[in-house]
């Protein structure tokens, strides 16, 4: 047999003009152009370490292995390297179909979330050929692939059975994908099989295909994703506004909450909100395109006035419309409501715009802010929202110095703190696209084709 | 001294299709047409007994006595007969400025919340005359008058002190008004002036102009108040849509959640969210014109499945557009998302709109039902959130009678029970507009024009 390994790595993104809702389910083409920025994978990604809390070491293969599959997206990271299970970062609709055909549950038996292994066709990855990314699409996705992942946020290793090829796996397995959600592409996966293929391209329109959103990670900094006006999709692709490198000083705070389970998943969610909210669709068709040209502008000029101004006011418009969707959609809860409170304070008492927060299809918070300003608020969440039990990992990711608040600010700011209702908080920035890993001692599968066992 | 008396029950009303946001600040102009069911006073007004619990028995003068005066409509009922304060129902947008001039939050001496004593003229009172109306705006208004009230949801008492008449008491007193709100007319006041004066004609416009929706008070049974067209507002009137008597099967239950202190005022948050959110212009101009129509129309055949319908969805998509204001306002809470998904979960099994909640400026549901779903119903809530205290106090109003639920229900609906969430219900439907009282014995002031005291 013979066996080509590549490895991948991709990062996640968070979007700061959101998109939810597609006007073309099977191309996966969205009803508004949508912004994010790529985390850099040292922190949300590869999960090298302990710190990172976001990798699961044990490459999967198959599909929906859990009981109570409700999430077609975002698996609830583990932490294998403590044993224990953490909310990792909810993937909302700035990651929608990030890997999909995988399950948000964490399975039962404490393996890693769901494997994206593909399944039978989806009808509209049947359509006709795309450029030069068309192999990718009529290629290997006709035969049986292995697609194990250490991470949803992290490494993806392909090894691929070229037709004529022996299996030496029971390759059923690989074919038994989630029924819900048939045959999408990660993201690694359209790097790493473009690689494989020696294809060049726009990969991202294939990235779309597989999984929406995910198709602006196919690109470093601050990227969008145009809507496109071609029936076919070929003009829905990502583009890059400005590289990571373009804004130094920005940085990103997670603030992970203490677990919710989702109610409802991605997927189901914005369709249910195209077909019910009269909001959405005034939203998509007039509102998104005023602010996507405005973002890009506070982007060029680093205006963090301006783009921690919008990523609120867009982030509260997309949960506005979840709401209006009928049965209405809630992703925020009350935890949400006071970090959304406690950032209003902080800005309130500053006199300008200092963090601005943001939240996907799920109660963690993702904030912006400059890095004079990240030591102050990481003391504001962390008098606000005592750590219980995990003190000495409150903080995780880049670091961070320590700051004392003045009195007066912890008068007007920190009110009524919620004990142990932020898990953690992961300090990162924007980072660069998928990266590929050079050392074979990286790569998921041995090179016997059966996947390595991490310490 | 010549003193005249009139005793005056005003009822309050819930809207279906809400109010939010003003297109002219001084005449109380609304930027869209609403439509409310005003409900029974038995039940939520007078406070005659200890099962209405929204009663307040000491009469009060003068203006905002509370240090933390926040909201400039609803006080926090008060239940003299059980010596504790109860949260009442929270008065939003379907009820804003509904007698308004006092405090939301409750004198921390035990008073009844704060009174509606007139103070200096608002600008826009200053307006010219209005037609038949037109002495209630011009009269007593320049004058100083005592607006003692039993309750903000109940009995209103005026005694006038008419040009060149001596007062006894001392009037000061009266005139100091909260200095956040001045110089609004409740509905009480309206009718009760009324009388007094002999004047008849469009009274609703007079009401508008104190208090908002509160217009829609000034009738029963189902009313709407129409935007109206003309700037100086004489067309933004009440009309009733259909009497009380119309749909007899229809019941209301309010489920007063554990209280929350709301964070922003209706009359600040509705400015606000005119100022800030995209969403709500939108609905004011597109939306809610074809939902009035469709909700009249619902009304007329006593359609409930429809009727319960664009209840629910209208209560969302106000709260959408809260959520949507910069900052954003929140209304509803973790309990009132229990509550609307409680009401989602018992349609589904009964395969259609069994249940419509409405949620106005706070995180207290109403809930419209027919009379034969009513006693499952409050079983069902009785389960999902076990009374902590006051079991036998639990449901209050209209009787209800007992009922078991299937096991399939209970397993189907009932899901992660909240203790102590919901602290009781009231039982209640549809009611009349405003009722005099003839019975001097009933009057809050005495043939000495002195406060009486209720046993």
């Amino acid at each position: 047999m013979s066996v080509a390994t590549v490895t991948c790595t991709a990062p996640v993104n968070i979007a700061v003009i959101k998109y939810w809702g597609k006007r073309d389910n099977d191309l996966i083409l969205p009803i508004n152009s949508s912004l994010s920025v790529t985390l850099h994978q040292d922190q949300v990604g590869m999960g090298s370490g302990p710190g990172s809390g976001l990798s699961a070491p044990h490459p999967m293969q198959g599909g929906c292995e859990s009981p109570d599959c409700t999430d077609p997206h975002l698996p609830a990271a583990q932490d294998h390297h403590h044993g224990h299970r953490q909310p990792g970062l909810h993937r909302g609709p700035a990651m929608a179909e990030w890997g999909g055909g995988g399950c948000g549950a964490p399975p039962a038996a404490g393996l890693p979330a769901g494997g994206a292994a593909p399944g039978p066709k989806a009808p509209g990855q049947q359509h006709g050929g795309h450029g030069l990314a068309q192999p990718l699409l009529q290629g290997p996705h006709r035969h049986q692939e292995q697609l194990p992942h250490r991470s949803r946020f992290g490494i993806l290793c392909c090894r691929l059975r070229l037709p004529g090829w022996v299996s030496r796996d029971t390759g059923d397995t690989a074919s038994q994908a989630c029924p819900h959600h048939p045959d999408p592409i990660p993201v690694p996966a359209v790097s790493t099989l473009a690689r494989l293929y020696g294809v060049e391209g726009e990969l991202s329109e294939v990235a779309r295909r597989g999984s929406g959103s995910a198709c602006r990670s196919m690109l470093g900094g601050f990227v969008q994703w145009q809507r496109g006006e071609r029936p076919d999709g070929r003009d829905s692709i990502a583009q890059q506004v400005a590289p990571e490198t373009h804004w130094p000083e920005l940085r990103v705070l997670v603030l992970v909450v203490s677990g919710e389970k989702k109610q409802v998943g991605s997927t189901a969610g914005m369709q249910t909100s195209v077909d019910t909210s009269p909001l959405l669709k005034h939203r998509a068709e007039v509102v998104v395109p005023e602010r996507l040209a405005l973002m890009v502008q506070h982007i060029r000029e680093r205006d963090f006035e301006g783009f921690g101004q919008l990523t609120m006011q867009d982030s509260n418009q997309f949960h506005a419309t979840c709401l209006d969707t009928f049965p209405p959609i809630f992703y925020l809860n009350d935890i949400s409501r006071h970090i959304i409170a406690l950032a209003h304070r902080f800005n309130a008492h500053h006199g300008c715009t200092k963090v601005a927060y943001t939240f996907d299809a799920g109660p963690n918070a993702v904030i912006f802010l400059l890095a004079d300003t990240v030591a102050e608020f990481v003391e504001v969440v962390r008098r606000s929202f005592p750590p219980a039990t995990n003190g000495d990992q409150f903080v995780r990711g880049l670091p961070v110095s320590s700051a004392s608040l003045p009195e007066e600010l912890l008068t007007a700011v920190v009110a009524e703190p919620v004990p142990g209702a932020v898990q953690y908080i992961l300090h990162t920035k924007p980072g660069p696209g998928p990266q590929f890993l050079d050392d074979p001692s990286q790569h998921l599968l041995g090179a016997d084709g059966l996947p390595r066992r991490t310490a």
